[in-house]
């Protein structure tokens, strides 16, 4: 179960001078694909997958979660704040040039008419948050791989924030909000290094790494297939030859060209489909 | 640009026996979050963003999109043929309980009803495909963690559809795409080791690595944050303690209870947003 | 069954001086999720699954679901109105700064490209609306909660828009507008109250009223759950203390840590499933 | 911010005998629009939008926020006990009819092939979670009608639920749920008690009560209006007479057909939108 | 503007047996992408974009819109009463093979949960109507392809739902409907033509038809573009050779091979993206 | 199967001067529902949807589908070379009115914080690409209206962006995309006449043509049914008199007045659907 410290966030949230525009980019921070609300609730719902034996794991989950859950609350306020004494009038002359109307021009029109002037749960185009991308497997090497790339993409989106604004307030906590990407990456990876062999990084490669080998195709599975229609020669590149990553196999290289898959011979469906396709089908 | 080869399937399609609730799990490996159009579009639009200095990895991404279409297709051959026979009419007596209607029940209502017992570009729950899951971020290392856990995903989806059937077609046709998936997840990585020093696997972290070091908060990157109401001691996981994985700091244990963010101060916003609390606000 | 009135609009609409902006604002009032197409299609839904017996209440819902018919009606004229005599042509100069490129940096862009310079099903975000917040659960009374509240986040939005635009004309229809929504939220509240003994306006609560009460937890159902970590006193609100606004209990004050629920115990499931957490699992 | 407490649920969740479609009917009540993931982001967007000048009202909606975050929890360890032991394999004869096939028949394909069985950000017909219902107007007597309109159809699923399963341990889980429900539906209206007059529950109304009431049509704020074809007499109902709920005016009832509101007159667009009609418009 | 007849539906709807599978079947005829929620809301969208001078085609826009509104309300009534009677409790067997749990399988969950055995603004898929595939264009010419196809499908999906039901009052119903669609067809197709030179079916083509001809590659304009890797010989079929429909040009068949596009050159962009590719990059 | 020619483009893209609002407008061609996206999957659900023996249409379809494929690249080129050299950075002061921030707001946000300047599945408005749209129907005379539809307002979409734009390389590729569109417009409806009686354009209608004509109620599908409160007479319109379209009717006219369905008659659910209407149902 979950509580809340009511009276403080997890880091300090200060705007020198608030900025409508920037309070639209915030949002995809919070209801973006890259945002807080995706992996609070992907880290959750991980962790409710987990058997009782892995409780270390689910822990690990959870704690982080809840860490999550205090960024969407810094990002909203920081939403806020940048939105305070923000236009909600527009002018009437169309394309007059003026100050106002460019102000009003770079928000987000459900900033003021949804919300008044506050975050929400969208991102920055103005989509609404959605779980679709929200990744939980019930695999845990798998839901590790989405956690590393959830906090690459989430800390990339921070940097460009940052390099976006040049409020000390906002640069201070985007700061703060980096830094623990830093961290989730790299806790991230050493939780996937626990799950194999220490000794070997890859040692839970191929995920799933629990289907038997053999029943895959033993001549398709190292292979680097080109699909150039000029033909190239093998580029000699570290995925077209060498030992795989895995250590299971040696990379190569072949040509689509030189498959040989039938030609799909699909048969007319129920005529009650009313597929007809020519008028002498009937 | 691109080109097709109408006369053959990459691999060969057969269904011995059609199953038409085999039809609607297939969908998840078209239109589902781990599916391969996901990946051929987001292969497709990371090529896209490449500058021209480096092309190998252009092509790469190219060449494996261009293979990813060639599964869709395989897949909605498998898709059509596992539907071939089946019943396209309800029998009227409310749980009248025999074949037909057992079949109906697990039967994809859309792949009878929009599409005339076809493919569709749906996942097996039956909501529409969209691209928002799609990850193309600029940044290559960014996109080769989101190309590791799509195919990580993706190879995990199949073995399971795997072991859902007992067809001899359908087993053959996903041991092939098993073991393409093994050998995607393998050159990612291998791209990845490539635009990093290649003898030191973790050189491209933190992701964004272009991000200057200093102006994140030093104290917070490489702490794990306890959110625990029950304090607990550090549990001492590689995840707490040792070397961090990008080599560049060490992990150690902090609470949430000793952090000391202010109280959010909000101001109450312009009259005109009409966001009276109480009564006596106006 | 449904009829129209070629000739007229429900209330006259006029634009003095047309705004592209403004036209893009109220598209929140069409296709957002406080607008009129959500409660038009709210209030036929609700209509049509009440039962022949209630027929007062089902012909109540049609009447005002056709008058909401033409809300949409009068704001899709708005819309065009508004985008008369808007720009359809960038600067090629980035940045460039004058009239015209600020007027279409506040333009929607699909209301030039998909429409033509009209009114489109979708929100000031540009979001395509959906019907995924229509409420009718079959319940009316909580239906009638679901429109109280659709009113009254419909004329919170409308007078916002009033306060945003200094044209006669909008002023005029948005003064219309709003007093429709004065009056349902009225009705649907005399409707409520009607429901169930007009006496006691919350004689129909808890909703749904017809569960057993000694079917749910009495130990749980008047108590205020405190979450705080710091475990705070009751801080003696009308929440916290004194009778229950549905008059069927008394409100206490309680602390989530004092809760005892099972640490969860879930098993590991199918090895079928892949769901391998390490290694050693297989 | 936030914290969790790993070694215990709210409430004690068993299931004496799983059960694989309860299991996708308890995902209306996490990821459904009735469901516990949308109150608890609601509150927690409501409460991060307030003023620091009603803190009272922040606090109480954190509160509750965090509360239903541990009912998340609770439901998604319910939905993971209802698939132990369920079937991962389809039987490969169309129609089979079997207890297995009619087991996988009812059950939501994705709880299978993406989660491997655990829960999911989903409903129970299979469609992700999103954001676009969630209401945090910044009006809080608005956004109290919403939470009472959320509770009261969220403890119409959860009674709903309760019929539809005769396992005592879900039946016990859902006596609490309903319970909550209860509370939060009498809470929310002692809230909304409290921001009026506390004397005059209407007090608050029509919402916003901040908008100047000369500023609305007075002709048709209290008027019932009759869109029905058959033009027939005012029905004498408790909305079409007597005064009105918020006590500012009084009923009556008009007829559509009375209203006069000009026919639309719209200029053909600019040339170049290429909306010629006609041929010969051009 | 709007108005209803409350006392009668357009046509009878009479459900001799209701079966609940077919209630999840009609779904798609409602908030389908072929149902009949999009038709209804395009015509509207379309008349309320069309100049003045245009309001014969207005009219009939309008006209047919509200008539579409009618066969919702038909739909409805037969989703709601094939729901009478259906069971609202599951067996607590997993894999109990009866009739009960045979029809709970084959149900929609949320027509159960969420609407308490009515319709819902969804498809039969579960998925909840959006307004993404409304076309309203402002050209009247595109709009009225979209409405034929609209029809088309809108007539293929009645089919279907005629075949899979033997209850005679449903047949009866959907043979109204279809008919309906054949005159939709016929209407649309007769207003085309009106919009052109009545002598010349595809005088209004190509669509926009007010686009300079000139300004178009004359060298493209008419020619097949085969893509096929295996270079394969002019088909010659009616669309390689022969004048073209639109009267204004002769097939011609062109091979993608010898097409001479550039290789794309892009830049790599601001540094301040954190782009990196590669290590060396930065 | 598929493949690609890394080498080059299928036209040039040039871009004189970059302009990122006209990148955001692109984005409409890529992923909105006119787009590329849309018809390269709408044209391979349909190939891949037919029976062996009608191999020329399928051929076809995959033809034009690799050739769209190739038009999203081009368009994904052009709106990288657009945002070349656009600003990452916020001016801080509110309104500030200068070149940097008018160009800021004209673009789409997650083209800078997403793509890091790139092109993107998503529309003009910022919505991602989603498959709902897509038809593929199984019945090929319906399909190909749908393409028909598809290209018309893909050409509309087209002269749009070239009417907005004077950069001469935008205008050169837009010509080409128009002519390429005209081509695919009058290639459908060629192959739609051979779908019939070549003699006879309409020899397919009504779509789908293998439902026996005497199914359908005869007195309704050549009516035009006028929904207009005011009862007019005739308008003599080509869709009211005259021989149909399809050469199987003659068009009347008729008024919803006459018409006399029942009036629904709803039986109260299943009490345990908890739908209480009244207090007193219970």
């Amino acid at each position: 179960m979950f509580y809340h410290d009511n009276g403080k966030l997890q880091y300090t949230v200060e705007v020198e001078e608030p900025n409508p525009e920037f309070a639209k980019m915030l949002q995809q921070a919070i209801g973006g694909v890259e945002g807080e609300m995706r992996v609070a609730l992907q880290y959750l719902f991980q962790a409710w997958a987990l058997p009782q034996k892995h409780s270390e794991y689910r822990h690990a989950l959870l704690e982080t979660a809840a860490e999550e859950l205090g960024h969407i609350e810094m990002l909203a306020t920081a939403v806020a704040k940048n939105l305070e004494g923000a236009p909600v009038e527009l002018r009437n002359q169309m394309g007059q040039d003026n100050a106002v109307s460019a102000a009003m021009n770079g928000m987000q029109p459900r900033q003021v008419l949804s919300s008044g002037l506050h975050a929400m749960p969208v991102d920055s185009n103005g989509v609404p948050f959605n779980g679709s991308c929200i990744v939980a497997s019930g695999n845990l090497v798998a839901d590790m791989y989405a956690n590393v790339m959830a906090e690459s993409t989430g800390r990339l989106l921070a940097t460009r924030l940052w390099e976006m604004t040049d409020d000390d307030g906002m640069k201070d906590m985007l700061s703060y909000l980096i830094a623990r990407d830093t961290m989730h990456q790299n806790q991230w990876l050493a939780l996937l290094q626990d799950l194999g062999d220490p000794e070997d990084m890859f040692d839970h490669l191929p995920v799933p790494d629990s289907f038997p080998d053999e029943m895959e195709h033993q001549e398709f599975n190292y292979s680097f297939m080109s699909t150039d229609i000029n033909e190239p020669d093998d580029p000699q590149q570290p995925w077209t030859q060498g030992e795989s990553v895995d250590g299971e196999g040696s990379f190569s290289f072949i040509r689509e060209q030189n498959l040989d898959g039938m030609e799909p011979d699909l048969q007319p469906p129920n005529e009650k489909a009313h597929n007809e396709v020519k008028e002498s089908d009937d």
